[in-house]
């Protein structure tokens, strides 16, 4: 701790003087991320409703406004704040544009609206106010001095009133006229006034950082014909198939050229055949690196034309960037000085001992030349912009500095601030946190490994209902090319229905990686292991995309709920409802009008049935009226009437409800009556 | 808000170097009040225990260091951190003299003992470590250049004998050698440290701020003649009276001399008689104000006197600080510029609206002369300090500016750091908790309105067990002279029995105010009123000190108790245990091997019986065995066994037991054998 550190902290204690003195104190203001060091995240549309305690010594009236703007605009907007009790103050605004907002408080002892709340009391209690009427002028003309010329005459004339000639009684009622009252309120006196003296940031995103559908897969397993290698034009042939399903965000692993030495083979074996394709982890050949496409994966054009087709369809292009290589990368020969060496000259390959990841080299982000090479990393980033990306999975990014990622992601999205970072990390809880508050829009999370009704209920309670939302959101991945859950392992299809439609409910952002996932792919390495068997990241793999068990369909209409249900378009309102059965999870989004409950059956293996207790008046319905409630899965429509109802669900025809709630509007027993 | 201050704020956001960085992470440290801006308060003996999530990017070991210092000392003591699970660091240091304390924290990537960590690691997976140990031989040598002469050539002996030319094998072997791994450790290069950058404070306060025992009695009532202004040599006369009962403070309403305009009759009369004494804290006449002493109460020299004689009695003499005027006080003569004047000239007196406080003239702490009012204000403690008090109670803080007594408090602890300041402030709970934050050492409560058990239980489980207790200790009233409760009002003798075993137990600070209180005075003023009837605010009293009814000696024994058991001389060990009757409230506390167990009959009306849980283990007994329950009020003693046992209160009897814990140290069937 540095001298300089210590007494600019002890003059913190220090500041109570008579001088520099403000009667009104701002504290615990939220949303607030590491006192302030980190903005709350926004989408066009939303509100930043902001919370403070604000409070002073005695009785007397006080006032707060928060103040807000764009980014850009020069000018405080002023919200007047509302007590809530306790202390506890409110206010709201809504981001409209892209652009970022600040936001700050202020407050301020507030003697007019005293003299007026006192002055009422007098006046009832019978007492003589000829004195009070001749203070309250007084503080009128005041204020009037600080108003444009037009509501300043309003304010001495009423001021005028209130000292003058006329009987006191008449002039007490004149006093409490609440249209000039609120009138001179909006001129307080800047003595008293304190700031917050903090200033605050929502950043603001695009939708799609709040919502999305996303599909991962390997172009090199799409290609028809056996054992060949697939390409972007075959991704670009299948593309109806995943548009069909109804996704919005096409991700594809690094499609850059792979390493040869120390390749792995199939099942991630170290004794790699000639044929076997490597791990597109392992970025860098002769043939390039991170800003290079995989010549058997197809040319720059093919992969613009993959953009420009799959955005025909209303797919955008993600792309996996994993900051590491392979022994072969061009980067080991022009930059050693990016990487660690062992003593004997050999670069460090990755490893977590004992495990060793030998194609792997990882980069050093400390090095002495770190500058150069952080700004390379961006450079890729730039890359992949400059073709139109805006969407980036990051693979592994809490194995990186936290304060790269942080600096990172602020440069890259100063020039497209219409980027979105996607974090995987899968680690311990507040480095997940922290990369989510330096700049990951959305973040892989623990939904993989949430299978019970506590396990879920909890977990998405935090990410849902804590200040974490202000910063983290989720994104709910059924499974990846690393994570294959024992659930579906064991479960069978009905567990990849369940987690689909759990993910897809839960999580107003989710993905699958398909089509392992849609063709219900269950099968492990070895037990206790969460690897695929034969695993797409070592070989080339056929798909039976035509399979009768195939659940695209489903996944179809799920994604096509999902659009058409703005309640399941943002998490915020997720809210659990009591099922007297735990194998039953039950829960409710809802947006305005449109409310959604959801229904799930979290065994894979058995019909499971219960009583659900909801307050029908918790959702704008008459609890003394039957509700209907439309299965927006099956079309199925069921009636029901107040707080407890019987759902009964079974795996094998469908282990979820996907209620749409209607409410009656005529009272003819119509059921296209219900809206 | 300034540019200036947004600019600053704006910076926070762009702290993401890559020149300015560290990899480590401090954040959500504890004890910390308000970013540091406030101290935590401790007494000599008291550990602070500090908390912080620290973490880092990737796998790397992390150590950490809290740095702690007596204000005076310039050199940091290092204490080492421990990991807790997820992210969560402890460490903790005790303070020892009454000098305030600094703290902060520090943190830094390890490379030695992440090396030391994955070699044993890749021992054990028997791989070829060769390069592992040339690796850490090179950190070894980087240490020993940190290290003194001493160690530094332990370590470069080390290092040789791991890069030797010995058997790997053999060299591996060294090389885990735990105590040279310890030594190189202690010298860690400063690369990869980052400081937490805030320096927070532990103000150390005399062990009475923590542990009191309080009396409050108005000097005039203690003449034993009728009619006759009692004075401060009545009390010294009465002292044996107040010191049987055990307490150690002797706290007196203000004793200056009272005001004649307006003053107030008996029972807050408008019309008073001229043998009316009128409300010690309308303070102020001819005869003098703040730094007076009223003439029918004594003379300095009486004060004095009393003051010693009292200390001999181990009493010590606290007195009210009231800072408000008489319409009398020489002030309004002398600075007439420190009050508020109406519009004809005359002084605004005290008022919340429609109530008027005609005797009391209240300063204007904002005026334009504010520096020389606080000086003055301050002058008024320091006077009294000057006579030996250094316990004030003050009256009313929360009508005061809180940054005055920020001011105030830090003013007068500078000259006299033993002073102890209780608030009197009853308002909303922010504002009584930053009036603790501000310094008042102790805080008067809502435990006078805190009745039921989930009432008790709730208030003083956030009061003991969350963030509060770090800055706000309760002093726990039965009564004031404003404040008689319902439930003393209609509980009869047994509520008064209950109440002040309540706060002798759940309060290491507690006070009554007498002798009304040991008197069982009930009386209010009106239905629905805490004034006491005939209160001695506004008229001398006679008091009984003999009445056959006096709980003189139950209190007595209460505060024997206290004086005994260290457990009930603190309030952080507090714990409630379940009790299967509503009327029965069980807690314990615990130092050390002294644990109280009190049970307490909330109705004073009925007797009540019930089962206790609580489990033997947690107060290291053995649950298996027979245990002594003492009961230390009655001396009874009962044995009990395993986690559940039986209770009985009669209100008419005891409406409690204090109980002590004593263990069984010998197998005999004997009781004197419980320890």
């Amino acid at each position: 701790m540095s001298p300089r550190a210590v007494a600019a902290q002890e003059s913190g204690f220090k500041r109570q003087t008579a001088a520099n003195f403000s009667r009104v104190v701002i504290e615990n203001v939220a949303p607030e991320i590491e006192e302030g060091a980190f903005p709350v995240k926004r989408v066009p549309g939303e509100a930043v409703r902001v919370e403070a305690d604000i409070f002073a010594d005695g009785h007397d009236e006080l006032s707060a406004a928060l103040l807000y703007r764009p980014r850009s605009e020069p000018k405080w907007i002023e919200v007047p704040m509302r007590p809530l009790g306790n202390d506890r103050w409110r206010a709201e605004f809504a981001v409209t544009g892209r652009e970022d907002y600040l936001y700050t408080l202020k407050a301020w002892v507030d003697p007019l609206r005293t003299w007026l709340r006192d002055l009422k009391k007098r006046i009832e209690a019978a007492q003589d106010v000829a004195a009070d009427l001749r203070i309250g002028a007084t503080l009128i003309e005041a204020a009037s001095k600080r108003a444009p010329a037009q509501d300043a005459r309003r304010l001495r004339a009423w001021a005028a009133e209130i000292s003058g000639e006329g009987e006191i009684k008449n002039r007490a009622q004149i006093a409490l006229d609440a249209d000039l009252g609120e009138l001179a309120a909006r001129f307080p006196s800047k003595r008293g006034c304190v700031s917050y003296g903090r200033v605050l940031e929502a950043r603001v995103d695009r939708e799609k950082a709040r919502f999305s559908s996303w599909y991962e897969l390997f172009p090199r397993s799409w290609n028809a014909g056996p054992g060949r290698h697939g390409n972007l034009r075959d991704v670009i042939d299948r593309l109806p198939y995943i548009a069909h399903m109804g996704f919005d965000v096409l991700y594809l692993p690094p499609i850059h050229p792979i390493g040869r030495t120390r390749r792995k083979g199939k099942n991630n074996s170290l004794d790699c055949k000639p044929e076997d394709p490597g791990s597109p982890w392992a970025i860098g050949s002769a043939e390039g690196g991170h800003c290079s496409i995989h010549p058997q994966l197809g040319t720059l054009e093919d992969f613009q034309t993959l953009f420009r087709k799959a955005q025909e369809q209303g797919l955008e292009l993600a792309l996996d960037i994993a900051l590491q290589c392979s022994p072969d990368h061009p980067y080991l020969k022009e930059h050693p000085e990016w990487f660690r060496r062992r003593p004997d000259g050999t670069f460090q390959c990755a490893e977590n001992p004992p495990k060793k990841y030998e194609d792997i080299t990882p980069f050093n982000f400390e090095c002495e030349k770190r500058m150069e090479l952080w700004q390379e990393m961006k450079n890729i980033f730039l890359y992949w912009a400059a073709q139109g990306i805006r969407i980036f999975r990051v693979d592994n990014p809490h194995t990186k500095p936290l304060r790269f990622w942080e600096w990172l992601i602020a440069e890259v999205r100063r020039e497209h601030p219409d980027s979105i970072f996607l974090s995987e990390a899968f680690t311990r809880p507040k480095v997940m946190y922290r990369l989510a508050k330096a700049g990951f829009n959305q973040s892989y999370n623990y939904f993989p490994w949430r299978n019970n009704k506590k396990e879920l209920t909890d977990y998405f309670t935090e990410l849902t209902q804590t200040p974490i939302r202000e910063f983290f959101r989720p994104n709910l991945w059924t499974n990846t090319p690393d994570i294959l859950t024992e659930y579906l392992q064991y479960g069978g299809r009905p567990a990849f229905m369940i987690r689909v439609v759990l993910a897809g409910t839960l999580g107003a952002s989710y993905g699958i990686y398909g089509p392992a996932f849609e063709l219900c792919e269950g099968r492990a390495k070895g037990p206790g292991q969460e690897e695929y068997l034969d695993s797409e990241k070592y070989e080339l793999r056929r798909w039976d995309f035509e399979s009768p068990h195939s659940l695209k369909d489903l996944i179809a209409r799920l994604n096509r709920v999902r659009r058409g249900n703005p309640a399941l378009q943002s998490d915020w309102s997720l809210r659990f409802h009591r099922v007297d059965n735990d194998q039953l999870l039950c829960y409710s989004k809802r947006s305005g009008d449109n409310v959604i409950l959801a229904v799930v059956n979290l065994d894979p293996r058995h019909q499971q049935s219960g009583w659900i207790d909801l307050s029908p008046e918790e959702f704008g319905l008459d609890g003394q009226q039957p509700y209907q409630m439309h299965d927006l899965l099956t079309d199925a429509r069921y009636l029901w009437r107040g707080p407890r109802n019987y759902v009964e669900l079974s795996p094998e025809v469908c282990p979820a409800h996907i209620f749409r709630l209607r409410r009656r509007v005529r009272s003819e027993h119509d059921f296209d009556y219900f809206l």
